[in-house]
């Protein structure tokens, strides 16, 4: 078969058609090839970003919005190891993506030339799925493979992450062609077995807890716990960082874990049943001394209607059919109104802030640090979908929303942020303000790292001494966020009243493009 | 025993007993215990950076000019993670460095808690000693043997790196106090034989090439080396891109290999006999059809003195020793007047800019992009330390010129920087600014990634498509550099003309702290 296509061209038409819409990119020499594929493959966009920490934030927020994996095209071991930690986050996420990784060939590796390095022991770091032995001939249906590891079905939102490694001659030499996409694969269904026992344990009432995590708590999955929930009086709780929950008035209302094992005892405290959709018994997110790491109250039973790999609506629709739950109990999230605050920011004024303001249909992007505190309040303020720090990995929020403007270019995306962790990932402004992207951003600006301040304190420590505020300390100097914003061609303001942000915040909702906002008063240091 | 002191205190003692003054810290909650020995331990200078791979970039930079390990202060696999893109620099720069990675104890990583991850594939990526299962008792003599570890022998400034990933319980639990060092080994000698051997073929005369990398050229090393190259007529040669090599008025001269594959071959044509000194046969960055990769003339014969593991100083001594080589005959760079250029800014008037201002006793550190090109003129200007980007990952040069001047308070660092690389570990600024280091930084703002022009133009692609031509472009928005100094508190300006940019120079050298100049100008895009 004579055919003038290479194998980087290959790929990136396998990918298109097997669906794959976005590539994040930062490529270097070893991807000139697949760059060149990608000017001639116009259904996939191509979004540079300065920092590979953006392209893997952004394709899971994209993941997160869509179901579907993005793709991400770095270079070498360095171009990985600087999107690992959003890839860490990914994973916690259960975002599919597909990494392409630009290599040597294999007979340039011997040479040991400046950028070679271990790629394949970086990838198991966050990988469901490796492949780095590619040739021009097996690279399209190595991209349709990836593809397919990715999901374990579409219409779930919920998969994993796949990396292909790619040595520069698999992508030059020649190539028979794309190939058609692979079927995928269902998600397995729960055994009737399963679904009689904790319909039935559920039917007898008592202080019993769904815990719904992953895609259980998807829009579909939550409609039948909430009607489950309306007949049998449980709680529906999810995690303490669950990657997406759809919420806001007329919402199933559910409720969030706490953060710190105390905390999370006390909210257990009394259960008698807790049942596992999708999740797993809630851990410390540390370990303390002298404090349990697996956070059960003592008298509690534990089951399981689902692990992550198979289908939690399914499960959850079964058990409500079981229990004849009809939607005329189910608890919804209900508006209330929110004042606009005034005078001095705190935490406190900055949350209720972003509350009053919020227009419905929002995509809230989190980080560590104060947009955790919003959640409550905003879930009586109008409808939204909120994105989690999944893994700890701070930096995420800002390349997320990123993804997520990309992946929603309809929705206001509204990135509440602590100062600590924007400042790993700052490059995402560039993203936005390239792709006119509509996201409002708040730096939550306390100049510190504030949880550390915490921490330190439950060691017992009462005096801080020199160095140790110095490292929890991210003053001195303060870092200026509408200056770097503005050094990255995003508009900003500083707001040091309520009044401020509210105006700010309604501004930038009716203003197209990204918008930083340095939320910042004497109240919050 | 009766002791009062837990497994960090004690590591933290010992290390500070090995000789360790600089660790370069952003720590997390399970670093908690580390942070509170770090303040009890004042000979330990802790340094805040806002982003990991400024930590190990700095460090890196640390190293090279003081031949001793800075310890790092990590947090967990994504910590890590976004610390490698300089580890694998600092790994092909030979450079010593101690990463301290905590970790969650071993009895909860079974929760699988949210930042639990496989820490110790990330490590192998970099590190020469990796550590994984220590406990309070042996947690000092583990940290004096990644000290030694990081050192084959202290005075050659050349080493590798050590990871200790360190559970947090290892951290809290008892101690019974810090440990001796240990003992460092010596570096190996090259036997008779060998120098016997290369002596006699150097003796010959004909075209030779000694070709130095790593501690092969440091003073000593460089001295022996152009005795050698006086008495026999051969040239002195080292890599593309060395760590650390001392230049300028006086100093030994020693060429750089060229970049390109093609034109390290053009400026090895005609050698008889390539020598290897701590080195290996000269090998293609990048891979390229129907370019060879490793770079070697036909006919040219390839000898070894010494192997990075060896003596080099040693070897080429008892060398210029056999050869009754004096020093009457060496060839030194130097002084010669350059003037300051006038008129608009090109990348040619940027480096004679930096040339003709540069001040005596410099450390100059590059990255990707154009402080490369300023390496010849600068020798025949100022006496100067010169850092190059070791391993290809771009980002290293504004860490790597922090990490300079908390080495050397009493030198100017001038780092010259691409804005592609620049982007990625902008946060060192805040350090700088923070720590009041003498650095100025010049930014070659071109606005593009313009390597990449280059070798896409290499493939033959004669019309570069839009989707192409967008991957390659870092204008659209324009980076404001100086706005993202001033985020960070560090002051900056732009220079439009040589005379701007020379005026700008002569004043940061004059005024104490940190500065930003963006070299900008039409012909600059």
């Amino acid at each position: 078969m004579e055919n003038n296509i290479n194998g980087a061209g290959a790929l990136i038409q396998t990918l298109a058609d097997c669906g794959v819409e976005l590539c994040l990119a930062n490529p270097g020499t070893s991807e000139m090839h697949l760059v060149q594929a990608l000017d001639g493959v116009p259904e996939i966009r191509s979004v540079l970003a300065l920092f590979e920490g953006v392209c893997t934030g952004a394709a899971d927020g994209f993941a997160r919005m869509t179901g579907r994996p993005a793709a991400t095209l770095l270079h070498l071991g360095p171009g990985l190891a600087n999107g690992i930690a959003n890839l860490h986050n990914a994973r916690r996420a259960n975002s599919p993506m597909i990494n392409i990784i630009g290599n040597h060939p294999e007979f340039h590796v011997g040479f040991d030339a400046p950028l070679t390095s271990d790629i394949e022991t970086l990838a198991r770091n966050y990988s469901s799925w490796i492949k780095s032995c590619s040739t021009s001939q097996t690279l399209a249906q190595d991209g349709a493979d990836a593809y397919t590891a990715t999901l374990r079905q579409t219409i779930e939102s919920q998969g994993q992450i796949a990396t292909l490694i790619m040595g520069a001659d698999a992508a030059w030499g020649d190539s028979t062609g794309p190939v058609t996409p692979n079927g995928l694969p269902e998600r397995g269904k729960v055994d009737e077995t399963t679904i009689a026992k904790i319909g039935d344990l559920l039917g007898q009432g008592g202080k019993n807890v769904l815990l719904l995590e992953h895609h259980a708590i998807g829009t579909e999955a939550l409609a039948a716990a909430g009607r489950i929930a309306g007949k049998t009086g449980c709680r529906l709780l999810t995690g303490t960082f669950p990657a997406r929950i759809d919420g806001g008035p007329g919402r199933v209302a559910v409720e969030r874990l706490p953060y710190f094992p105390e905390q999370v005892l006390a909210s257990l405290d009394g259960t008698e049943n807790l049942i596992l959709v999708g999740g797993q018994i809630p851990a410390s997110f540390f370990a303390y001394q002298g404090i349990p790491g697996q956070l059960i109250p003592d008298d509690c039973s534990v089951h399981r209607l689902s692990r992550v790999e198979e289908n939690a609506t399914d499960a959850l629709n079964r058990v409500a059919e079981r229990l004849g739950a009809g939607t005329e109990l189910v608890k919804h999230f209900e508006k209330s109104p929110i004042e606009r605050p005034q005078g001095e920011l705190s935490n406190r004024s900055i949350v209720q802030s972003l509350a009053a303001t919020l227009p419905d249909d929002v995509i809230v992007a989190t980080d560590s640090g104060g947009g955790n505190a919003a959640y409550g309040l905003c879930q009586n303020a109008a409808t939204n979908s909120w994105l989690s720090l999944t893994g700890g990995a701070i930096g995420q929020g800002g390349p997320c929303a990123a993804g997520a403007a990309l992946a929603c270019p309809d929705r206001r995306v509204l990135a509440m942020l602590g100062d600590g962790g924007s400042a790993y990932t700052n490059q995402c402004l560039w993203t936005q303000a390239r792709e006119s992207l509509d996201v409002t951003t708040v730096i939550f600006a306390n100049g510190t790292y504030n949880i550390l301040n915490v921490e330190y304190a439950k060691l017992g420590v009462t005096e801080v001494g020199e160095v140790a505020a110095s490292l929890f300390d991210i003053g001195n100097p303060d870092i200026n966020w509408v200056d770097i914003a503005k050094g990255y061609g995003v508009p900003g303001a500083i707001a040091n009243t309520a009044e401020e942000l509210c105006g700010l915040l309604d501004q930038s909702y009716e203003t197209p493009g990204p918008f930083l906002i340095q939320a910042h008063g004497e109240l919050q240091r």
